[in-house]
């Protein structure tokens, strides 16, 4: 059996009776030059958990599940195997069991009888997060929401769509969009990843420069607690101030308050004209010098400014077939817009392609109003983190950062990590401030790991950025949440899981540092 | 000494030695034709609470108060009397103590203070609120943000503002205006209402159509707690996934979590080109096919659609002397447009008061481009709520509904009101789906009351709209809570609300309803 850092199996069954506390850390706090609100922990923490003394799965357990839900208890192997290990093949659980319920109601019979049983779960949607939420840690049971799938209400006056969780995102965007409307969200993962899990996540990808994050988006949720109480905020309103805004408490807290079983959200107008520009830069200067320029000519039409680097081209061009448009270029940049008068736009459009052309901002670029050749040009940016899978074992970053600092974070770590990596690149969503940085070996590298972090996390927390901007803290950057939040938030985090899940049977070993149960 | 249903006066002294369970009030759950998740409370529900038995305010106090805070400890009852009544005074307190912090350390050497010595605190902004939420209801010591009003930090290139709570709104716009900016809300009460206030109730406005909620442009706040610890959560950044999202708990739950004591809010670029119509409608069907035409034709740069009835103006003319530009129509419009390209926004707005105009959907009509006569054109909207006051007594209702069916309310509260209200009116944020119904009457009348509650809340949760849709719930509409929210999510508000401030200090009385405390 393969055994590395972030390979994690069952621990021997003899360990698995030690007590909550024996196996927890208690990171070492101690000054550095960061500011005074962030607290360095080593790149220790980082590592495995340890199985906390939750019960296993026994024979009468899966008479009790095959009774609610009557074949869908997966015990193949064979099916199993793919649900234990996260879409990068970097984390892997040992699940024995996979549950697929299709309504509310059997999610909350299952979480009530888990919660009386102490047996822990994780919830999983498409399986496409990036920061080993999704899967099992030991052998966690496997909640997958594939078949809560389908669509609940659609109002065509305003928009409001009604669904369950395990709809995927891409089949929501083709039913908005016979509606004539957009989803709020686009990302990469659409083909696969589930709505829930967005929310879970609160995912922010392509779109959220014009429609903003999840937290408006999502107008109404319905949530199965730990213990099987079914919580209905499934508000269809766009504005309702009574009492606190309880749904904010499971958006992005990645399935460890609560399983999200449907989702209401607002979806904007399809707009009637789209444009996709994509250009080239001969610096990251010129680069934040076009986006200023875009924002005031481009103004309320602006949908999605992206960037990607030569690495990222080279590697699409290599493991991916892809052809660059236009002529080399150290920066690539993705420029959306959509509105609703064609004509107004293309002019908008051209005037800023002028502009900037002219002023040597942009060296060279290609427009799309076509839907094919918008599709292709977007794969450019989309497909960068399939790229990269192929080009060896990737370390993963997604900051936050002031947007005028964000490609020196890459600069400074390939200057940092010198030959130890066999490629930095750096791509992301400008308009947001959000640097996707990847750090890429032919294997692991438990040194160039140690180079890595928590250098990148001290970088992020002395600009005051986020050490996870989108893709969440899951099981591998739990414990440097830190960086990021000040004690003080992390210990009321801790309560309210303690309020919400007792047990803390749901979606254990994530999210929250393994210092926050301890305390 | 008055009395009446909303003048509060304290409760003799031997009553607040009572056991706080001994004030509370079980409401009757009972079955009506409103949906299953709602619970019907009967009108009594909204009489006034019972003091519950916190300490009372010694000389020993004052003297620790004037410690912390020299010379902004106010005892004067002329002082006070203006803070002890709300803007619509319809709600007073009898606080005796008006305690004016200018840092965060002082608010929270007076929570830590104060929790120990379980004296009750009501935090207060501009005093704008309209459910009796930012005054005492007995003699709760008044925490005053109005000296907490310096300007932390702007970011020139994001837009990002950091800045007290104590900040006026108008301020800020013309503090954000002059670099270029605009603040993401704004309301009528903008020359008094304090960002803090704005935060913690969660105002919606005018620009929400636009901008989106302050759950999407609030970036970070700095909170101090019941017992003084302080929190801070003053991220500067678009995204971060890094934990739950705690600073949406305090945003809208009206100071009863927390005192909010620095906001850190996204400010979006000054749009180039803002134009303002105003419009008359012989119907208000008329008026939805002139909302649907106007977020097809102007898309992108609508920012407010918004709506007065007939009585509206009215009250404008008779009770502000302000002159109806347009000829008299039974409905009225205000659409703001805000773009970067004048000349494109001219053309989109002439294209559709053309298309409205020539299909007799809107009878009259007059636009306005220069700053002062957008601002005439928006003061026929903003100071609907003033002329109100002039009118008599005022019963107000702030209802988020299904867009098509907002003005049915109004028509059927007329007609089930009949000659017992002097006047029924109706305008609001018809992008929002938002009605804001007032029933007016020469004095209080407890008989009119009763007829419009809980009436009115069952028309709206029949159509599974929100009681409150930006008011909040204060002390007014606590108990009607179960209208707009299944019980089990309230029990759970209740228990983050006991883990938050576990002596219940944190303006009492309020937001919750009386029987979330006893359960």
């Amino acid at each position: 059996m393969k055994q590395s850092e972030w390979w994690i199996r069952n621990e021997p069954p003899e360990r698995s009776l030690a007590p909550i506390r024996q196996g927890r850390r208690i990171p070492q706090h101690y000054g550095t030059s960061v500011p005074e609100r962030r607290v360095h922990h080593g790149g220790a923490e980082s590592a495995a958990p340890r199985r906390r003394p939750f019960s296993r799965v026994t024979a009468d357990d899966l008479v009790f599940f095959r009774g609610v839900l009557p074949g869908r208890v997966i015990t193949d192997p064979d099916v199993l195997e793919s649900c234990n290990v996260d879409w990068l093949k970097t984390v892997k659980g040992n699940s024995e069991v996979l549950l697929r319920p299709k309504t509310t109601d059997e999610v909350s019979q299952i979480l009530r009888y888990c919660n009386a049983r102490n047996l822990a779960v994780c919830p999983q949607g498409g399986n496409t997060g990036l920061v080993g939420g999704s899967v099992p840690v030991f052998d966690e049971i496997i909640l997958s929401t594939a078949l809560l799938n389908r669509v609940l209400a659609f109002d065509t006056i305003s928009g409001i769509l009604t669904c369950q969780a395990g709809c995927v995102l891409e089949s929501l965007s083709e039913y908005a969009d016979k509606q004539d409307f957009v989803m709020p969200l686009d990302l990469g993962a659409k083909g696969s990843c589930h709505i829930g899990g967005n929310v879970s996540t609160n995912a922010g990808g392509l779109r959220l420069l014009r429609y903003g994050s999840l937290r408006g988006t999502v107008l109404g949720l319905e949530v199965v607690l730990a213990d099987g109480r079914v919580l209905n905020l499934l508000a269809s309103l766009r504005k309702d101030n009574t009492g606190f805004d309880l749904k904010q408490l499971f958006i992005g807290s990645e399935g460890t308050l609560g399983v999200v079983t449907a989702v209401t959200i607002l979806c904007p107008r399809k707009p009637r004209s789209i444009n996709v520009a994509f250009l080239g830069c001969s610096s990251f200067q010129n680069l934040l010098k076009t986006f200023h320029m875009c924002r005031g000519m481009l103004g309320e039409i602006l949908s999605a400014f992206e960037f990607l680097d030569a690495s990222c081209m080279s590697l699409l061009e290599n493991h991916l077939k892809l052809t660059n448009p236009i002529s080399e270029s150290p920066f690539y940049i993705v420029i959306e817009t959509a509105g609703s008068n064609s004509a107004h736009d293309e002019e908008k459009l051209h005037n800023f392609l002028d502009k900037v052309m002219t002023s040597s901002l942009v060296t060279d670029g290609t427009v799309a109003t076509e839907e094919a050749k918008i599709k292709a040009l977007w794969s450019l940016r989309e497909r960068v983190t399939e790229a990269l899978r192929h080009d060896g074992y990737t370390y993963k970053y997604d900051i936050s950062l002031p947007v005028e600092k964000i490609y020196d974070l890459v600069t400074d770590m390939k200057e940092h990590l010198g030959s130890r990596a066999k490629n930095v690149v750096g791509y992301g969503h400008v308009g947001d401030g959000n640097l996707h940085l990847n750090v890429i070996s032919p294997t692991k590298d438990v040194g160039l790991l140690a180079a890595i972090e928590p250098y990148v996390y001290e970088w992020a927390a002395r600009c005051r950025g986020s050490i996870s901007a989108e893709h969440g803290l899951g099981l591998k950057k739990r414990n440097f949440i830190y960086y990021s939040k000040v004690p003080e938030a992390v210990a009321l985090m801790a309560n309210i899981k303690a309020m919400l899940d007792p047990r803390g049977i749901l979606n254990p070993y994530k999210t929250l540092p393994d210092d926050a149960h301890s305390r």
